[in-house]
């Protein structure tokens, strides 16, 4: 079978870098192009020693990416990508933007949350947001686009979608207490991320005003019919890797324990990256790191009526290269799994 | 000016350890006598070679510290405190627990969440919970015993209880998501506190379910006046110490922002070991670390009209042995801060 | 092509789970029993939660695994493995052990450093000690019985292989300094490894009396063909994975920075899993983690003429699980390096 | 007594906030001003939030630091001081450099490790490189300005001086391996101290070519009143605070355990800041954190007649803000461990 060329523009930042990690061994695609603004030139290897001898690859510029591949994944801050999807698309390729460019159907949250406007109004008639376990019937043959989910919100709607559906919680009771590793806050150095700022503390940022915030309502919305408005903050965790979302939500009368499980299981049941733990366990990060797992774990307050639902991934995988190539997988008619069969290591 | 004698029973867990720590830089305080059941005989600095050459004292039993000291400071798993401070009371000691014995003034709660029942009732009024800032007038001539606040619930109460007194937020919609160093799990072995288990992993844990509860409800009812119940979620930090409470509430109709920020800095605003951080901030363990401080910052969601306070303390210092050393020196008419200027390292 | 069937004897410490995330992924076998003799019964989803729906097989014991088998790993205590190596050999199996009851040629090492006898002797015959870059062709028809090499010394021997062979070092003017991450401590619980203790913490352990000292210098003294005797000392790194060695070595008369350094990549040139890096580059162990590389850097203090080698390697992969993989693809005739594949992450 | 006044210019550097953390509990010194180039004109709280309300004194500039202080403390890169200081000496007062430009007696060390030459030649005769427990003797009525120790070299020297005086070691085999937590490489940003890198990671670095050889041979030299030429690598550890350095050393004929061992206790027994440890305790870094501790412990590899020393200190404090101000107290006639009675936390 041929091989199906893909490239990377922005391969040097962390969700770029866990691409090639996670691409290099993805049975339907060979790694064609890479490039990098700042390193242009320069090896992949010389950037992350870890790859020396493994990817010697050379970065080059953008275009050459697009010409080279047949699918590209972008990885850039947001403001970038409709210039390069037009490009992309232009040349009959697919583009997968793990930016913020394309997950917000309604153009006045850009507006209001980045502070940008839509350029290319029509290519986003083309593009589709995708979590694949909720979405991946969006992947249609018009689809060339794929604005590939933040991390934030990944953990917190496939942690509260089959609750949201159901109709059975206050959704504007809702409250999301996430926790994310270091890694979620780029390779670019800043004193939150100094090593001596950062080891032995911990905090909240951005409280109730970070920029996931309207993809979390987008999807809420759609899921439960209704606007939904939330309360989330974020925190960064001395961890490398890894998003927790406690989400606190009240329940309507009548939802059960047993009802609201049974909910979960039959939603995910033929979910592979999906797993509902079993009663009395715990998710944490710990067991999803380096996978593309997304763990759920359910918990009722019985004395206050409220469900705790703790959902888990692995920022860098589920939360944006892994899910970017299940996404790919899903667009080319790949198998879903394809180059995803990531064990998570224990320890 | 004599010195008082002071006595640790159980100081080789890390609170009895912390305490010595405080007691030994302490003005009006000589360190008399220290227990241990399970290292009896030793000394000290063979236990925790940190205090090698600065207290390498003998641990010894129970009585005897008792009979060397004149205030006596208890860490032991709860059920055990009520014998010692029987016996400490009668030979008109002053006796400071540090675990769970004298806290919770319903007995029912005390049955329900830690399964005993309380065997010298009599004692029981002559003792109080007190955390200085909320209940300094407590400490009476009567009291000969203080039930000596749980981590969480100091680092809760400080936090809400200006918004609590108020009457401007509905305390039945509070959830509080925390989250503490591993040093609040203790001294002892255990699987979850296994570096490789512990390190580079995150969870909640108890869920809903965690002793503390009634602890944080005792109080809010009484600052509030009604009876309040509240979802708390602990989560285990990869950091030695440290708690940080997010606490969120809906705010009444015209709870201000700025109402309520005047709320908070008038009601600390004499205190020394709470700092209310100014607006913009947001608290982090790493500020308060190895000292007596409580730092809270104040944020306002106003897309869901809820406050969002986010409380920091050391779990060891003001959650457990600093706030005792501020319960003596209040108890024994010593200066408040005696012993407890210590300046939180930046690093 | 059929699988060959493989089976894990300890499968719940951490070399025996680490085997088991590795070869679920190994295209030439099949993971056919595994057994502990803590959690007989239950699955090894229960003991590692990460391995939930990916292998939620039960636990069994050692006869089962043995009978069920072809290739048996054993993880277990030293002095353990001899009965069962022989049981397995005599139903025609062949036998791992990652142990230390395969690995000292003179029994009176194994006897001074371990404090046993080797019960069967003629065993011992039929066995070897392999680490494939220096030991490969030992791997002959009459070995059923590999000593899998022990972590620290697998770092050490490749990190001084080349220069070792040469004879251009004063082999007695060795010192290796070597820190290990905490997983080399083993799943077992600890003070020492107590979360608390083992965070933000730092030092040497069984300082020049560590077990792995013979090992080191049986290699060294086969590779320089005359009697080696160094000075070890370990340290314990407060991270989960991962061992750096530093080693310095008098260089004779004559042994210039371009001989040396000629000599290294001369040796590994067409070794995929030993990466000799650039002049100026350092050995660091995030480049090797979860991955089966030795990454070696090259050093000269031309002020003390002498030869500092720094090597690094994953203590659960080519330390242990990677390195039997590694050992039984060779014994088995199947790609070096398959299942290995292993792409370090960067982060 | 009336209160000397004290200054630090470059308070927000590591070492100037720890100066100020140890200052503010001197009992005979006031804090009278600090400066920084990067903050003039904010609060020192602003920048070190741990201090809010505890120092939110204004940085101001150099001149002023100098002009209001008796005895001024300089933490700046090298290349700064020596005009600084000829200011402060000019004006009568004190000056204590926590860089490097007045620890190297010999220039031409000066000129070929740091690139720099002595501007001011004079000055340097009214100055002293004293590491207190060596060199207190020097800080006699004509000294002025203090080369305050490295932090490196101030665990060297402390543990090698009582083996080094004896002659019966031989120095030319001593190699040194330190490790250092990332605190050691300062407040600034780098890729190198970035969380994500350095955290899970460990390496050698700047490999037998670190500035800080020079000043460790200087004393070696002196101890043992011959030319000593050492190996010395540092590594990078994953801890906030803390430097551990093992250095191995051959013994000469009839030096036993014993003869060595009390060498050390003799050395150090009135030092109350070096603590030799019992026989078969080993120094961690952990014991010492948050003091001005020096733990040695003491090691012998029988089998290759070499003595193994660890030494450990906490960097800033030991090893630089500590240190300082204990020169400080020598030079103005305080206790010697005034304002350092800090006791180690255990945890």
């Amino acid at each position: 079978m041929t091989q199906t060329k893909v490239g990377i523009i922005g391969a040097t930042g962390y969700a770029g870098e866990e691409l090639v990690r996670i691409l290099l061994n993805h049975p339907n695609v060979t790694l064609a192009a890479i490039s990098s603004v700042s390193f242009e030139g320069k090896k992949l290897s010389e950037v992350y020693p870890s790859l020396y001898q493994i990817c010697d690859m050379a970065l080059t510029n953008e275009d050459t990416v697009i010409a080279q591949s047949d699918v590209i994944f972008a990885s850039l801050p947001h403001g970038l990508c409709e210039a390069l999807a037009k490009k992309a698309v232009g040349q009959g390729k697919k583009f997968i933007d793990l930016g913020a460019d394309f997950r917000l159907k309604d153009e006045a949250d850009y507006q209001q949350w980045y502070g940008l406007e839509y350029k290319e109004k029509e290519l986003h008639t083309h593009s589709c947001y995708c979590i694949p376990e909720l979405h991946r019937e969006r992947l249609g043959k018009d689809i060339s686009i794929i604005g590939n989910p933040g991390c934030y919100p990944t953990s917190i709607a496939l942690g509260m979608a089959p609750i949201a559906k159901s109709g059975l919680a206050d959704l504007n009771t809702l409250v999301i207490d996430s926790k994310s590793g270091v890694t979620g806050a780029g390779r670019g150095l800043s004193q939150t991320t100094h090593y001596p700022d950062c080891n032995e503390a911990f905090s909240p940022y951005k409280t109730a005003v970070h920029r996931h915030t309207p993809e979390i309502e987008q999807t809420l919305s759609e899921l439960s019919g209704e606007p939904v408005r939330v309360t989330f903050v974020p925190h960064l965790l001395p961890v490398n890797r890894g998003i927790v979302s406690t989400m606190y939500v009240t329940l309507k009368e009548g939802a059960s324990k047993e009802t609201v499980r049974a909910l979960y299981e039959s939603a995910y049941q033929n979910e592979k990256f999906v797993r509902v733990l079993p009663d009395g366990d715990t998710a944490n990060l710990k067991h999803v790191k380096f996978s593309n797992y997304c763990d759920i774990s359910l918990h009722f307050d019985s004395r206050t009526n409220r469900l705790i639902v703790v959902s888990t991934i692995d920022n860098m995988v589920k939360g944006a290269a892994g899910q970017a190539v299940q996404n790919m997988n899903l667009l080319c008619g790949f198998e879903e799994d394809a180059g995803l069969c990531l064990v998570p290591p224990a320890f």
